[in-house]
């Protein structure tokens, strides 16, 4: 079928491209063992399943989850294209995409055009099994990472995208009515496309690792000001308070203490968005945020320096960017037995055990860090005596888009800038990707976006 | 001062009791290194600090947790008396107790007198500290437990209870108005001794256990129909569900699948628990109960067949118990990926790796075993791949308490009775103890309790 859109990218796909094309793309390749990536030229992706998209990259991101790939850590031994961050527009589409699919399918088969500009999460998701459709689209049933063996990345021109309509975002959508589901507020159009590339993992990351933690039952005490049990609702309240002598929570109790382990781009995501979430509830803070390298420690600070009072919270609010060895203090000067959340995103069994001794006894740990094969560094005994809640796991970048969305226009100060005080670096040619892989895992760069036509 | 209460017993102890008291009472005492409980005669306890209350046992639980120590896996060297389950009452009380006690204090200790009747959570708790405040009663800075080498057991004709003023819980307050916070509801007079005291310990662990599943975020969009994280409430939901394709949930798609591991007596208040918090919720469900020995499992079988209709749901709700081995195939027979909420209730790392092998990515682990040395058994990698929350540890009975009591009542077909069909199967003197152990080790005793004076 042909595409009403009109679009100006002059790329010959279309939505009834063939397999048998195979034009030449630029690209990002890792090699096993580790620490070699090598750019290279390799075949257009075609559509291959009728669910298919095939994107033209305007730019991708390197991640901190990309390091675990190219060092080597991931049990991986075959070549794959790199990342999984990516914005740019449809230059192919399968033949699910037409106006007259099926409404039991997601949405946007039935609107995505050739030529509309897109941003995917980091995994694919189905938006039809059982877990997108409660929420938790990492693990779909039919999920799959990008810059993987089995689905290749976006440090490249173009990238073929499966189950394109329950993964993909258009934001060609945003003239749609209000009221219509695929639409997304206009002021995103004025955002530049890196900023817009955030939304594909490492500010839904931050913002999920920070809702695991501020909608843990455990902390809603310090929320509501009721106390435990009786703040989770009316099924645990209907003996009410009496008999119960615990009385309602004053303001001087309800400062929520939090640290934060790791100040690379998703721990600084985390922070701006954890500090939106307490001002939003307008709950008071002491928080903590750490990290080993003086660099970050510093972005982490000129970025909260840069803040809005309003963003900010309350002038007796605490926010104290630490090293390691110094956040024992810290914590020890609050008063406290520990903090009543951490949040971890580092991903190491030292981040994991610097993070539960950080924490009061029943508090929330809440991690988005990729683990590896080390068996978590606790015994059943240490987790009992203190009541310590758990939370690990991916990100469902897709579920939580349309919150990460919000979170982004309330911080366009930040987020919607390059250099300094944002979370982006900088933006470079993909054909420097050796040398901004070997300096984004010494610390020396941050946040990196690629323009693969530059 | 001197208590306006009238009283039945005829123990000498008065609120002026004095230290150099030493009338002597009959109690059980476990010796290390293990399997070593006597029955012995040793001093009556007396009060030590103003805070203190002096208790006549009138009844006293034998509990699972009694069997660590017991078996010698407490890392415990010292003699103790035995125990931390008991209802009785007040024969003596510090000079704390008064009616000019400050209102910054918990309530009782301006209520409490000599010969009231009480019932103790099975750890001390000031009532005071952050803790406390929070709802964590558990994780006070206080805190001891009944029954350990810090604080004498109640398997014996009196115990001293720190802290009585935060601790206890008073009987003889049904009386009072509704709007006072010591009322309890009326209908707690009509219920037998040795069913008020599942209130101590397992009645409201076994509540914890299931709260902890139920109101976890994760399950939010069974009980909600609203997706993750959208059902988190209005601080996600900014950007409404426009931008997401994911619809609300069906009816259909809204059965919560939960499997509680361990049979025990806590098990079986756990599993009553669910029953009434899924009811009331108006949720549908598959429940499997599990555990190795057979005859737990008939009680459980025998239990669920007694209980009435309408507090085991609609007729399409499952209620399966199983044995170990065959429990994958009946959650396989759901036709998903695992459970949505695992109840854990054995605190073995066998019953760990069963449970969360049991956990369908994105469930939630919700333990109250008591944990001992061995390192959880999951590596990071597991955790993260699967997106597993895990909560650990000790139930704060005094918190909780209000909860337990209207669960106690509105299934006080089960939980008021004794024998086959219900949780507590015998009372039997406490001079028969040692047998009594060896029995209930064996699982050839379910749920005892010990009359001290029989």
């Amino acid at each position: 079928m042909e595409s009403p859109h009109s679009h100006s990218h002059s790329h010959p796909h279309s939505q009834s491209q063939s397999k048998s094309q195979s034009q030449s793309q630029f690209v990002c390749r890792w090699y096993p063992p580790a620490f070699d990536i090598r750019l290279e030229s390799v075949p257009i992706p075609t559509i291959q399943h009728p669910d298919d998209a095939i994107i033209k990259i305007k730019f991708a991101g390197l991640c901190g989850s990309d390091l675990h790939v190219y060092r080597g850590h991931e049990d991986v031994n075959e070549t794959h294209i790199c990342g999984h961050e990516f914005i740019g527009h449809v230059v192919a589409l399968g033949s699910s995409f037409h106006s007259g699919s099926p409404p039991s399918r997601p949405v946007l088969y039935s609107y995505l055009k050739v030529g509309d500009k897109v941003i995917s999460p980091f995994t694919v998701s189905c938006g039809e099994c059982e877990y997108c459709r409660l929420g938790f689209t990492a693990r779909c049933i039919s999920s799959l990472l990008f810059g993987s063996p089995t689905l290749q990345g976006c440090q490249a021109q173009y990238v073929r995208v499966p189950l394109a309509g329950g993964t993909l975002f258009s934001l060609s959508t945003l003239s749609l009515p209000l009221d219509h589901p695929l639409s997304l507020p206009q002021e995103l159009s004025s955002l530049p496309d890196p900023a817009l590339l955030l939304l594909a993992d490492i500010l839904p990351t931050g913002l999920f690792v920070v809702l695991q933690a501020c909608t843990h039952p455990k902390l809603a005490p310090i929320f509501t000001g009721i106390p435990w049990p009786h703040s989770l609702g009316h099924l645990t309240r209907d003996v009410l308070l009496k008999g119960c002598t615990l009385p309602f929570l004053s303001a001087a109790e309800r400062i929520l203490d939090v640290a934060i382990v790791g100040l690379g781009p998703v721990g600084l995501c985390a922070t701006l968005a954890l500090l939106d979430y307490l001002t939003r509830a307008d709950v008071r803070y002491r928080i903590v945020a750490v990290d080993p390298n003086g660099s970050r420690r510093a972005k982490m600070q000129k970025i909260y320096d840069a803040l809005p009072e309003d963003a900010k919270g309350k002038s007796a609010d605490e926010f104290i960017v630490s090293d390691i060895p110094d956040v024992p203090k810290v914590v020890q000067a609050w008063g406290r037995r520990g903090c009543h959340a951490v949040l971890e995103v580092v991903g190491t069994p030292s981040a994991l055990t610097l993070s539960v001794s950080l924490l009061a006894p029943s508090g929330v740990l809440s991690s988005c860090g990729v683990h590896q094969s080390p068996q978590i560094p606790f015994t059943g005994r240490e987790l009992y005596d203190r009541n310590v809640s758990l939370e690990f796991g991916r990100c469902s970048a897709h579920s939580i888009f349309a919150a990460a969305v919000g979170l982004l226009l309330r911080r366009r100060d930040v987020l919607g800038a390059i250099g300094e005080c944002s979370i982006i670096d900088r933006v470079i040619p993909l054909r420097d990707a050796v040398k901004a892989y070997e300096a984004f895992e010494k610390g020396v760069y941050g946040k990196v976006v690629f323009d693969p036509w530059a």
